[in-house]
């Protein structure tokens, strides 16, 4: 537990990689400064950016968000989250060793779909103890900040500073003072049974896709999804069926709701949160999706 | 032709590069999913994001812009295309090398302008002979593949690694099976004759200027140029004319209509597909442009 | 002052890196294609984003983004500006020198915002000298260009093969004739006198926030900042407070004036350019912001 991850046996190979989450938009020269302030300390660094649409101080957005890209990012990747309504209050930066990797960024939540997929978790907001294996550090070492700190762009003064050192090798224990909790968010779970599954919308995509956090593994081979006013029968295989609504296995294992050569979500006119029920007939459940 | 292009005495110097184009959009975290993918297999890959806002689905938009791009990327460049209507049915995955490099994705069309610059097409929808130097394989081998392939996910299951496996030397022969068509779409060709010629709009970029088919080189010294009511005679050399409408020759050596200080397909109401007709006064034709 | 900047020293540690500032957009192929001709010459280059989104040939909001960032990119890195209304035109393509790195793109006024941090400049529109120890070049060498050069694209025939040359190292003196001077935009200063203060809004970022050009030093313990009919006091230090409206010290040193959870620029309906004036109560100034 105490080397650092993705460097087992992979020291010639591993490049400084740095994976970006935030709700700056690109309008801004924000996500360039960051990345600026990264080269300037750790010049090999390639950068991979997640999103910077994140909708304004939406956690829970990036919650999901992180937790669909996780798994994807190469061994030793630093995931910098800045979706940070509380920049300038008390709220703690801190940065995380898992088994994979780092996370840095505020200590408000952004972790939370990630946590629950490795430890039980109340579906209350709280704080909760680090899984076995991980390690926390509060960053307030002045040695990895910038000169001078703003009140109002941590992105670039303590985010950046630090996912650069931890990119570059620098060892979790100097950056910052051992902590041992982290903040989950509360989630409306699903009562989920055999028969009927009540889930939600947990994200609308590019395409209109409505991805709801029905995993595919409880899905029977027949079944019947409803939404509003609208149900669909039993699963497809591909965007080009001659239905104006199909329902599918999302490419992150969960049942999503589409409408071919279209919008869902135009057409259903349905927002995050919508909740939607599954009926599984009677019959042994699929082996479908992944999760 | 057995060896791979781009590495002819360049050994040293060359990097594994990748240009994406898709119609993924930036909110979701899909782009940096494939870019994750790609780098957890290659770590020294640079990535050219060529566009993600192809319309939805616009396997000819991505024909297009694809076409405008190729000519400008590093030597042994994978220009990796995932504008994939078809993502689940038995439409190929295909990876195709050509003398400057590679190309990766669905067979859907995405090469058709390309292909059109190097051998005669017909104008209809077809499946064509591979041009000579060319070769294709379809992606079919589970060892470049990611562990569990979507139905819904290729860029990120499929396409990603096989683009990473390609950009880090990878021989063609062993990521799939050798193959010896391509698809590509019908093309409304224009109706040329030296006096008049008819064509149309094919693209319009961000300015708002409307690109059309029609090549500098068919246009005489001076020329009359028309689109619905409106029409402009002879060609403008810069965008600060004082004029409400100028012709142009755009920079991939297109004939252009654009508003200077506005945008003309606001102007003009327009949209991709308006046919322009171009009478040529008698005269030698001019040689401005470059194609 | 002979030497390349951001080379002392740092030989075996400074990769080539070109930050990247447009009005292109993401939607066309533009900035993909000058990522291929840089790359295609200098395959080791990193780029930094800064933004693509400037509104068309906006050469005053170009140069206040280019200020907000240039102080963070690492050093040595090429800043390329390519937001270019007069190409086509005689306006001057040129490269500078200055201490941490070079500056490339149109000679027309998006260095004024950095250039008035160094040297006295008349508010007026004008030619001002470089200032000490910098360097410019006319790009007028056909060597440092692509062959053919269109007249609409010289972000990449012209301005993408010169920063490619200098981020690898070419010496400024080969890629171009000397020159002596730089164009400056006007600047309506405000009027500042001690007690009160004339400011504007220079730009509305992301998040809706009213960046003002009143720096933070100027600022009393005690003042009241009024926009329209709106007024403010005293100063706030995160987006959390309960408060319609609350003034900030921007991540840039400067006053801004944010919504709490909401966006200022929609609230109150304002646009770059809008006045601002601010009050201060006697009392000795505050030593808040950095600039």
């Amino acid at each position: 537990m105490d080397e650092a991850p993705g460097l087992r046996g992979l020291e010639l190979r591993r490049r400084p990689t740095i994976a970006l989450l935030t709700d700056f938009g690109l309008e801004d020269t924000y996500v360039g400064v960051v990345k600026g302030v990264v080269l300037s300390r750790c010049p090999e660094c390639a950068f991979i950016d997640l999103s910077h649409s994140v909708s304004p101080q939406n956690v829970r957005e990036a919650a999901y968000l992180v937790w669909t890209a996780h798994r994807y990012m190469p061994e030793g990747t630093v995931i910098m989250c800045v979706v940070d309504p509380g920049v300038g209050t008390d709220r703690r930066a801190i940065a995380v060793r898992w088994p994979m990797g780092y996370f840095v960024g505020p200590d408000n939540g952004w972790l939370t779909y990630l946590i629950r997929d490795v430890v039980e978790v109340s579906k209350k907001e709280s704080e909760v103890e680090l899984p076995r294996g991980w390690r926390l550090v509060e960053l307030t070492r002045d040695e990895f900040r910038l000169e001078t700190v703003s009140t109002t762009f941590h992105g670039r003064d303590i985010f950046a500073p630090a996912a650069a050192a931890l990119a570059c090798g620098t060892a979790m224990e100097r950056i910052g003072e051992a902590g041992r909790t982290l903040k989950v968010l509360s989630v409306p779970e699903a009562e989920n049974s055999y028969e009927a599954i009540k889930g939600y919308v947990v994200h609308i995509d590019h395409f209109g896709n409505l991805v709801t956090d029905v995993p595919a593994r409880c899905l029977a081979t027949r079944f019947r999804v409803t939404i509003g006013t609208e149900s669909i029968e039993g699963l497809d295989s591909s965007y080009q069926v001659r239905k104006p609504l199909a329902a599918m296995v999302g490419s992150n294992g969960l049942l999503e709701i589409a409408a071919p050569n279209s919008s869902a979500a135009r057409i259903l006119k349905v927002a995050v949160g919508e909740w939607v029920s599954v009926v599984n007939e009677p019959d042994k459940p699929s082996d479908r999706g992944s999760r």
